[in-house]
């Protein structure tokens, strides 16, 4: 491949990996849904936000949510798809329930060539759902219930796995269920001592307040390439200046990575800055998975050896298709898109 | 409403019904995803169809499928759900099973407004599925597995609601499970005793090659407005010819749409004939639904006392908001679009 090769990524062997980048996250199917800002007032939800809902609420809202169009999601999820479609070698673990939706989010993920072996829950809640509300600003309120992914444990990390892909990336979502957490560190750990990276993306700005003590703590001493925006990243250091979130973060991970929406993306590592113009496109549709496919771009960058300028143009191209079409998961294949821009 | 009143529709007193229209047909969750024509080839799948398929096909072909999105689908239903969002008032007999996809069905209808109360079948075979593969010249090949969609039988047949709704609309996919016939023979009995009209469309040329003799039998005597397709109308009279085809139907019922992909549609009624052009649009992405939605067009239009010729074009419009998008459902207004072209 062209580029220059990044020196961070030395210590890992990708050439002798059986996976460029190894997902864990929930397990959720979508279900998409125009609304006006009206209806989002009038359920109490709040507009660009992930909330978690009870079964109960999912059910209720449900109900009075107009008709929808159901997708495999799930922010790492999104991620590895996003992979494959750049022609990288993906892996995801995550727990879905042996009901119709899981059986749907197995088959997408598996149709798309990614390595997904997570066994099934065969008892207790159904497969993690996320209902979403798509405004005519393109925004989109995020309202999950998460089921069976809950019960992701860390009997559930294929060692095996996590040994042979050069990055494990974790999504900040999977600090919501505790028994996720035991696998998300154990994952960690295991990928650290095979010497491969440890990806993590701080999910959503009030995910990280709820979290934001451990976060911190594994920004500062177990994450190697950092995802945030620009809310969260400020939410991290409960600071009010994108600036001053930029400088916190320097030094803490070897490569962080901060999107900015319209404004583009700031990649940093070291010394290094890198301010990244996002990709125009003719009408924003549906933001869902913009973050999800950045990250996915940015990644198969990364382990394919490309300048972090050009990881971050990649992610930004992979972003713009995302945000084109309602849905999280690429309906262009990445790889051409990828092509036509950086050759 | 602006418009001439259409004679032929004096003796159904749409002011005094419950619904506009009835559908009746098979409740089926459409599973979406690009395929090429050797996928196609490959799998021995006849492009533009639709075909039957059991059970274990049904998971053989989806194992072999690309990553999908589930939309809820069905012929009838996708032109009920039409006319609902055109502002009319709808009704849907169809059977799911008490299952998820069963579930997303029901949901997605009745957010629409439509009447759907159909008991849910509570054992044996799920959900009914239709495996559509969309290939790049937007053709669309559909793979049906009519699982509890089968069972639909006379005792699902809602008398009052037959009795209330000016028009019952039935299609022609129902001929196929045995019990459906019944159901389809019952509903357009009681409609006419009660001086509502009887609709149908051919839904498939395939299907009418199935169903023949059946389908003669019922324009000539049963159905008082017939919808088809060039190759469904030139299969029911095994003409080569449109023309042919034209003159063979033509006061067999009391109104024949026709309809013939780019080249709009012809209207006949008596002595009237209608020739109306399709609606352009910049690019025709998935001809899933145009049918459906070409009859929502119509049905709305008669229901409302339009003229033929206006019954055409908002089916014309209709139509071309179904094909400018993946999926039958309509992702925008009805209402709106055919405000802005009609008045």
């Amino acid at each position: 491949m062209a580029g220059n090769p990044v020196n961070f990524i030395n210590g890992t062997q990708i050439e002798g990996r059986r996976f460029d980048v190894l997902g864990i996250g929930n397990a959720i199917v979508d279900v998409i849904a125009h609304a006006d800002d009206d209806f989002l007032e009038t359920n109490g939800l709040t507009k660009g936000a992930m909330t978690l809902i009870d079964a109960a609420t999912a059910e209720d809202l449900y109900a009075r949510m107009g008709a929808a169009v159901e997708s495999s999601g799930g922010s790492a999820a999104n991620t590895i798809a996003g992979l494959s479609s750049l022609g990288g070698r993906g892996a995801f673990i995550g727990k879905v329930r042996n009901d119709q939706l899981g059986g749907i989010f197995a088959h997408d993920i598996q149709a798309l060539g990614v390595d997904f072996a997570t066994a099934p829950a065969i008892e207790g809640a159904p497969t993690a759902r996320c209902l979403i509300f798509v405004t005519a600003d393109a925004q989109r309120t995020m309202q999950t219930f998460l089921g069976a992914s809950a019960t992701l444990g860390s009997a559930d990390i294929d060692s095996a796995a996590v040994r042979g892909a050069a990055v494990t990336y974790l999504e900040g979502y999977l600090w919501d269920p505790p028994p996720a957490k035991e696998a998300f560190e154990k994952a960690a750990t295991i990928a650290h001592a095979a010497g491969n990276m440890v990806a993590l993306t701080l999910s959503d700005a009030f995910c990280v307040d709820r979290h934001r003590a451990d976060f911190r703590r594994l920004v500062e001493g177990h994450v190697d390439i950092l995802f945030a925006n620009e809310a969260e990243i400020k939410s991290l250091y409960q600071v009010d200046d994108f600036d001053d979130a930029l400088q916190h973060v320097r030094g803490h991970c070897q490569v962080a990575a901060l999107t900015r929406s319209e404004k583009g993306s700031v990649v940093i590592s070291g010394d290094e800055v890198h301010v990244i113009d996002a990709v125009r496109i003719p009408q924003v549709v549906d933001t869902t998975g913009a973050g999800d496919l950045y990250a996915a771009g940015f990644l198969f960058g990364l382990t394919r050896g490309r300048s972090l300028h050009d990881c971050g143009r990649m992610g930004a191209i992979c972003a713009a298709e995302a945000i084109s079409h309602y849905g999280a998961r690429p309906e262009t294949p990445l790889a051409d898109l990828v092509r036509q821009a950086l050759g």
